[in-house]
């Protein structure tokens, strides 16, 4: 189970009720007029998971001997995934280790290559639109470096994801790779749940089945109007952007990084846009991770500018007992407070003087508490944070599902090429 | 080397050269008064050098069987050694591996500990007051779970960083464990070119002369008035935080993540405060990597709210070859302008293309440039980056150097605890 909880009021005037239920509505006809194919993904994506056990149990062993899944994609096509695996693989014995080539970046490509074996390997290339440069750049470089010939088996230890009928899903065709397709209403940032996510995960051993459980029972409580907190949170947000144009992400627990990551693509991506009257509007989201952080961005929360809200996430218990132990050192008694707790309450319990010191400085404070941190309740967060965009963009009144920003610089950079 | 370009105008009248002049004044003040130590630590740590080697030559041998520089601390004490770390590890070959235990989760703890034998590693345990909870909860899990025994060769095993007389200070002495201390004047983070940093990296196998050295540089250069550019940055960010209230850090390269976390610490922490006048002044700092954080970020600095300025770091050389092959993969020629060409030159086609899109927009843009990645050019850029937080904090006439915000959060702890 997840609870939410928030430290700040809302006044809500007739007006303010119509807007949050027309905001609402707008959801349901996005969800209902394929606006975004992301609402569907719950549920439709159970059908590929037969269709990934098809390829896992295919005669030709190639899945069997396979120890690595290596993820060749960027942004959108890895984020998400990224996210599940750093948050769910202490839980797991028999994983096959997911490799993620992300950035091309020399260095960091270098060092992974020299992990992979192609023999114990799937190579998953994820591209939206099939032609992503770093993620085709970096593809060829696996084809060479590993001297792929996909006229042998090598094809099999291919799996191509992206939209029907791009680059990619035409080349995995000619080649006899198995490709998986997104929906094309399904953009990047939101298309953990589709093959983007599932299939890979599936492959490295994850119940992935759990967490689209976890995503349809929140998707359904919210379209049943039981989830009123995260209308609320949207309309608190958008309303106030302007004087609180940040939003800081504060996690504890190391494991949950890669899914800040995740989320500031989404907040970012999404609600940073030109909206209906020309203006630039949008939330800056920043990720911190508790309490290492406290010791770093937490003073200027408490003491600078008041232009930030901050929300929390909690694991209440990490299933894990390791405690401080019952230790007194000579002249360093006054930390013997903690002595005796488990660290799973020590850095709980930070978490906890660190919002309550927010909160006496008047900081709008919200908090997301996983009892545990499990394959449900990761389905229930991802659609949380979706719809809660979703809600977002469409009380700013923009098309929270473009980027039209982003393409300038694409061209720049085929232009410095050509150029040369 | 490194190089400092931006691609906006300041326009100075003789006011503003008068406080720019002044700013610095008060700069030289803080060095010669001593109100900061951190002016000193370039030269003063050579010093450390000689202190680290004896260590290291003693003849019980402890070091010569370490395998693990094992660091116990949190913010200060850990984010600076760990930037380093991860920017030139991958140019050595022979390393003792540094292992960081810094936050309390249960979960990230029991991970790392179990990659560490006692009988190779050294304990570096860093504390500036000597009483950090999350710090002493984890050494003495460290004393528990190895079995320490510091009447043996255990108290040779470890290292203990703090002020001088502190409580950790004390307890080392009584154990007869080797202590080096922080300069009185040096605050957590600014004391990564104090004992915090050059022990630990020293051990481990880095040429912390070289950084140094750098560093010396920078701040001899800086102060024979040579440094210009880091006044005119820091006027024009303090004089615009209303107007730029949020600072991106746009590095390209993986490496460099943790030092965007080091920078995070020391831009937030130093310059979040309440000024004279009781006004909650401060920038808030933010890190992206590149090219990943061009799909996930860029969007939002395009489109969204004109509120951030950014600073772009560009590695010219990776000093690594890895190249997109020359492969024309059928139906994704479109993807063919890059073959041939370096991953190193592909990421930094990105990191400009990315420039130039956001100076096309009036974003205010500035360029970091290393040659490459080396110890002299990391030495620099610490210097630089200390060197206009302070600049930033004189021109905010503010405390840059405390840190009052976080004491309350501190309370609050204990007193959940003794509440228990």
């Amino acid at each position: 189970m997840i609870t939410f909880e928030k430290d700040y009021d809302i006044k809500l005037d007739e007006e303010c009720k119509k807007e949050i239920s027309n905001a609402f509505g707008y959801l349901i006809h996005e969800k209902e007029k394929g606006i975004s194919g992301y609402y569907n993904l719950p549920y439709d994506s159970l059908n590929l998971l037969e269709e990934v056990e098809n390829f896992m149990e295919n005669e030709d062993g190639v899945y069997l001997s396979a120890k690595h899944i290596v993820v060749i994609g960027i942004g959108g096509s890895s984020l998400g995934t990224k996210a599940i695996d750093s948050m769910l693989k202490h839980k797991y014995k028999d994983l096959k280790e997911m490799i993620f080539l992300e950035n091309p970046d020399p260095v960091s490509l270098s060092i992974s290559l020299s992990k992979i074996k192609k023999e114990n390997s799937i190579f998953v290339v994820i591209s939206k639109s099939g032609g992503t440069i770093e993620t085709m750049s970096i593809f060829k470089l696996v084809i060479e470096y590993f001297n792929f010939d996909f006229s042998t088996i090598d094809s099999k230890r291919v799996i191509a994801i992206s939209d029907e009928g791009s680059p990619l899903c035409k080349f995995a065709d000619e080649n006899s790779i198995k490709a998986f397709t997104i929906p094309k209403n399904v953009g990047g940032r939101f298309s953990v749940l589709s093959a983007v996510g599932v299939v890979p995960l599936t492959l490295a051993g994850y119940n992935t089945k759990d967490i689209l459980k976890g995503a349809q029972e929140f998707l359904d409580s919210f379209f049943a109007n039981k989830e009123e907190h995260l209308g609320l949170k949207a309309y608190f947000l958008t309303k106030n952007y302007k004087k609180y144009p940040i939003n800081v992400l504060f996690s504890y627990g190391d494991f949950l990084e890669d899914f800040t990551k995740w989320f500031i693509q989404l907040w970012a991506e999404s609600l940073g846009k030109i909206d209906k009257e020309g203006k630039n509007v949008g939330l800056t989201p920043v990720a911190h991770i508790g309490s290492v952080d406290q010791h770093s961005f937490l003073q200027l929360i408490m003491q600078g500018p008041r232009d930030k809200t901050v929300t929390f996430i909690k694991i209440e218990d990490f299933e894990n007992s390791l405690k401080i132990p019952n230790i007194s050192l000579k002249y360093i008694e006054k930390t013997n407070f903690a002595n005796g707790y488990s660290f799973n309450e020590l850095i709980n319990a930070e978490c906890d003087a660190t919002k309550e010191s927010l909160v006496a400085k008047n900081i709008p404070v919200d908090m997301i508490t996983f009892d545990k941190l499990d394959e449900k309740n990761i389905g229930r967060v991802i659609l949380y944070f979706e719809l809660l965009t979703s809600f977002a963009g469409a009380l700013l009144s923009i098309d929270t599902y473009d980027q039209p920003g982003v393409e300038f610089g694409k061209k720049i950079l085929v232009k410095k090429f050509k150029e040369r």
